[in-house]
């Protein structure tokens, strides 16, 4: 099961790598990771995704995560209600022979054509993970040459 | 001067943590981080964000991260034409008093309202980082409870 584990940190030198290293010492693989500075100085933000195999074991993490110095507070959202959304950038095919059909459907899901240029067109997105694997995969009839992605971030409803 | 570098690894145990350690072990502090999966199973993409004090410094971590072994590309953007994104949730507060107010401002940068609860309402917006700082600034009127960002992906031109 997917869990999202939002953690406030105190932007220190190593913070980043001693919170990769607990996940990847009990095996855990972190599927996504956004890191933001916060309006507070030294003050950063992770929103963590990981598929926790058991949970038993994503429950020591969250423990140790929670003892570390410079960790400030840590939510596992998986059981509160909250909003999921990720941001993705997408090049594709733009030629005259699908510009309609391509504005058409960017219409649908109200993604935006940031740029144009020698019949590539940069696509933006941001949505939950159900749209984005739908506009991608509308997408492809295009021809995707490169996709970006954030990884997801989570707000507490 | 920031500097915004792709990598492609592959996606395995510590490998997250082995490239912030050489960030870290040099003094360096990664502003923003997004790192999230690709098409490819096993292969993950990152953005990292990076105030570079010393350029001299910045090419030596590139040389040693293009040298890690699950390391498949890097990408500074830096000195490329490129576009950069980054989305933002934040919540606000929403009351009937100003409602019309906080609309007219989400129409004015193409924001959406994705929750309203309890006089709240959760704001999601992507942009470059000088909408992104501007909005922000502007919101900050209504009284911004929470602001979660998902750091910068960035896309050559």
């Amino acid at each position: 099961m997917k869990h999202t584990i939002s953690v406030l940190v105190e932007n220190k030198f190593g913070v980043l790598a001693r919170i990769a290293g607990l996940f990847s010492a009990r095996g855990y693989n972190i599927s996504s990771l956004a890191v933001a500075e916060t309006f507070e100085q030294d003050i950063s933000h992770m929103t963590i995704v990981v598929d926790a195999q058991d949970e038993k074991i994503l429950e020591q993490i969250k423990k140790q995560l929670n003892r570390l110095i410079d960790v400030i507070m840590v939510v596992d959202f998986t059981k509160k209600e909250h909003s999921e959304r990720e941001l993705i950038l997408s090049k594709v095919n733009y030629s005259a022979k699908n510009k309609a059909k391509l504005k058409a459907l960017l219409d649908k899901y109200q993604a935006k054509i940031i740029q144009c240029k020698d019949e590539t067109a940069v696509i933006e997105f941001s949505g939950e993970q159900q749209e984005i694997k739908q506009l991608v995969h509308e997408l492809e009839q295009f021809g995707v040459k490169e996709l970006v992605k954030t990884g997801r971030i989570a707000i507490a409803s």
